[in-house]
């Protein structure tokens, strides 16, 4: 492929882990914390869907915030307010994927490496500062300010909007709904496949899986 | 409440139970058939939405074909053509859930009985003839002819071209999801809560909550 000018990657779930929220969901909610934040996570996606299904905007943080009661009340775990704002403070504090840093390192000054994300400024200002990581991204973009979600079209037209119909975009992400709504918008997609798993079978399917970031470099030198 | 004169049901998870695909998802896969029924659903569920979110319409059945074959396949599951088409097959014999019959019997002739689905009319023509039921219901409307999913405002925008814009309604669902759609479009709604479980923390609350329809009689008296 030709170099793309522009790398777009997705944050939760591809560039950070959303499944291993530092050690605290755990302590809140001992030998449920694992299964606790993958449930977290799920609910929280589901309700961003059916905001944006239902043409009802709600932001990420607060509806972050409502999966995470509705996650504990419907398990009839006790969540002290207290325990809400320490686990809604590690949203700022995901850990990254091992590889991630050092490939935005070596990728960064040859390539524009932006970032296109569900999340609001809120939480992506501080997540990467706390990171580190704000000086390997060119652009961070944010869905909160045309208020659709991804896989909403809405929401990948916003990069468009700023760099032009005709620059080269691969859209990378590790969630296959991510990858399906930019490829259908139009994008070259990688899909970033951690776990070995098969892509969902909706008819599409992605131009390139990779296994980590680290399989971004052989795919950029093609 | 006044008597509404349309009463507009879900069906899938509402009327009939898509949870206990008669014996066969269990014979087909043993010791894994319930498991494996409420995975398909769910997955067919996210399939519908994507496929709303993205704008790229695919039929019910479609998905809910690619839905079964993915499951399958993700859980390493071999699925052999014929126990394919069987348990799509079932997807026309689905179980009602124990009181909803006696209900809708008591039901017609007072109220306009409708239903509102994401399935397409290959799809509900045969599972209400198989269940006999088609005689109990005097508009059966299915979101294929606007190709628009529920939850979207689209989808339930069908009900208002058909009766007007003035006519009473109480939309009813087990699904969260549409009763949020619903009730964001506009109507009365009355989820069904079978589970006893504690309705999505998305901000809307549906107007009524009912054990089972049997809770329909002593709402519509008031």
């Amino acid at each position: 492929m030709n170099k793309p000018l522009y790398l777009v990657f997705d944050i939760y779930g591809t560039l950070f882990d959303v499944t291993k929220l530092s050690k605290d969901c755990e302590e809140v909610f001992p030998g449920f914390g694992s299964e606790f934040s993958t449930i977290w996570r799920e609910k929280q996606l589901h309700y961003a869907f059916v905001s944006e299904l239902t043409g009802t905007y709600v932001t990420f943080s607060s509806l972050t915030r409502q999966a995470l009661q509705h996650t504990a009340f419907a398990h009839e775990l006790p969540l002290a307010r207290e325990d809400e704002e320490k686990l809604m403070a590690d949203y700022l504090n995901l850990p990254p994927f091992p590889e991630v840093e050092s490939v935005l390192q070596e990728l960064k000054g040859s390539f524009s490496i932006c970032l296109l994300s569900n999340g609001g400024e809120d939480m992506l200002t501080p997540l990467l500062a706390n990171a580190n990581f704000d000086k390997y991204f060119d652009h961070v973009w944010s869905i909160d300010t045309v208020r659709h979600y991804k896989p909403s079209p809405l929401a990948y037209r916003l990069i468009r909007d700023r760099i032009g119909q005709d620059a080269d975009v691969l859209f990378l992400s590790s969630n296959c709904w991510d990858i399906i709504g930019a490829g259908r918008f139009g994008f070259k997609t990688a899909w970033i496949n951690r776990n070995g798993l098969p892509f969902e079978s909706t008819g599409y399917q992605p131009d390139y899986v990779l296994l980590d970031l680290r399989d971004l470099f052989s795919l950029l030198e093609h």
